[in-house]
């Protein structure tokens, strides 16, 4: 047994996984197998989530029973009335409150059986926990969104459905389905390790994704955008804060990728389709600061992730910058789920790490 | 770096601690250095946890100044408002729901200055979550208990102040203070290593703590006892139940000690001294268990666990079975505190652990 701290667990292996494939040298990304731009190109949100979970994609008959799993996740009306006690705040503590509450006199148990069923379901409910977050922030009525496609249902809280828009928000909740064990999930893994169940795992994670260190990098690139203000600006900006006063440049860089991530080439895409005349100027100095930003630094091999473009696209779709972290959390919740359900089914084993002492010998109370 | 998965992390050091020092092989556990029997002698509640935080016994000006940070730990309205909603359930799922409605509109930051100032004033928090509860599920009315001395004013919710009783809730309070670094302290490492907050941590250990693995072993023994009835039924039950069935025995064993938990004595002289009329049958009952089950297993060298006794303490004490777990979860947040302040004032590091992938190959979605 090494003798030293691995911090960060950086070098552990905590479990097995045929749910995602990364190989961060090459840029390549797979769910189950499948290239991450032919999932997103070729599937719906159902079916994806059907993939992850079940390890192929469904049949017409597969998926309208999944369907109907996920359209069993509505809200009881006691967690509007929670709801409405929230005050202002962080969405993903919201969340992670309410998952707590639901699963408080939650009957759903593990089993081989019962699972993947009470996954669709949790998946419906998130549908709904979060549409009902963004509304109560909004002012706006609570109710329990369509299930029927939780996707488009899940839009209306916009007021936006137009297909071009249920489409591109589609993709991205497929995008950011999975990538691993980041620390929500492993807070996730960790509390199902106990055998406590899928509600309460999934509202661990929730409380570490609010972390500055982890979630909330789409919406803190999208206000450098907003802070740079013009395509002109890049340049003087970019000298001032990254040149001279050596800042981290949001959005650029990445613990696995040491090439282009995979995603962005289908967020670019995206973000430049459903661009209108108001987005226009946010999205050209995007684009000018990534142009700026790759030549700075190419040699470092430093490139764009995720988040430098998935902020343009949620704002695009109408949400505020204070939701993007929650839009990332509900896609994820798939990827969470499948995850605790592969270990609670294959290698079920309490985690329960160790530390080690380097405190006081033995002393005694004087009184 | 090992390419295989070490399940449950049960080899992997994830950070060093000054906190609590164990033994198993000697039955020696100690928090900062000083023997826990010579600290739950010597040091109230408060002391105890002062010292686990600041690494030193206070004097009567610093242990004052302590005081009134526990002493702002209130609840705010819209706290019994949200705690009203709750359905019958589990205690835990109650409380992770309401430490995460904290965080919403938490302001306290991680600071080297405030860390400790924030962690008195969430354990004061604490003893009033755990509280209101218990207030909830009885039906009473919801207040803000009286935290000038937070240990007899959460026993005021029993109705049951005698200072023999203050004095041995005082204790356990004190013995189930930290234990290194359970499933439940880890989920809360997980979440703070992102930097999100103190009380969001808490939301995360309790979604673990919950989990059979887990909590609920008091519980579990206790209901066992109620279960064999009466001294005279432990013989038989012993042979039908562990010997002929091969059930495991709740309340013996663990995973670090091969001899006496270190804790079991003063549990065992508190809940011996504490016990009327009307619990004495269940005392014996345990008693003669621990009695049978030890002569049973001494070659295996498996002892009974605090688990085993501190159930009949707590019901002593006028606190029903469902509630056991919830009192060793308040016990414990100021361990969960302590550490995760640790980590983050002198190792923080994002815990991202690995995956090893053994899914399929490449493969094409075929349309």
């Amino acid at each position: 047994m090494p003798m030293d701290v691995d911090l960060g667990l950086e070098n552990t292996y905590i479990k097995h996984t045929k749910l995602t494939y990364i190989d961060g040298e090459l840029g390549v990304l797979r769910y189950r197998g499948y290239d991450i731009n032919d999932v997103v190109n070729n599937l719906s949100f159902m079916e994806t989530a059907y993939l992850m979970l079940y390890g192929r994609i469904p049949d017409s008959k597969e998926l309208k029973l999944f369907s109907s799993y996920i359209g069993d996740g509505k809200l009881p009306e006691r967690i509007f009335s929670m709801i409405d006690t929230f005050p202002e705040g962080d969405p993903l503590s919201m969340a992670s409150s309410v998952f707590a509450a639901l699963a408080i006199d939650n009957n759903m148990k593990w089993s081989i059986d019962e699972n993947k069923r009470n996954a669709g379901r949790i998946i419906g409910l998130s549908f709904n926990v979060f549409a009902n977050i963004y509304l109560h922030i909004k002012g706006k009525k609570l109710y329990n969104i369509d299930l029927g496609d939780p996707v488009s249902g899940f839009l209306r809280v916009t007021n936006n459905m137009d297909p071009k828009n249920v489409k591109a928000f589609e993709a991205a909740m497929i995008l950011y389905m999975d990538h691993e064990i980041p620390a929500s999930t492993t807070a996730a893994l960790v509390t199902a390790s106990t055998l406590s169940d899928m509600l309460s795992s999934l509202s661990s994670a929730m409380n570490a994704l609010k972390g500055p260190l982890h979630g909330g990098a789409a919406e803190n690139a999208f206000l450098e955008f907003l802070d740079i203000g013009s395509p002109e600006n890049v340049k003087p900006w970019f000298n001032e804060h990254i040149i001279k006063n050596r800042e981290r440049l949001i959005g650029f860089g990445h613990r696995v990728y040491k090439t282009y991530d995979p995603r962005i080439k289908k967020f670019r895409e995206l973000s430049m389709s459903l661009c209108d005349e108001k987005n226009r100027i946010i999205l050209d100095t995007a684009l000018e600061l990534e142009r700026v930003a790759l030549d700075y630094f190419r040699e470092k091999k430093i490139y764009p992730n995720t988040d430098f473009f998935s902020g343009l696209l949620f704002n695009e779709l109408g949400f505020e910058h204070w939701f993007f972290t929650s839009l990332f959390a509900l896609s994820r919740v798939t990827g969470i789920l499948a995850h605790i359900i592969e270990y609670n089914e294959n290698e079920q084993r309490l985690i329960r790490p160790r530390a080690i002492y380097n405190g006081d010998g033995e002393r005694f109370i004087k009184r």
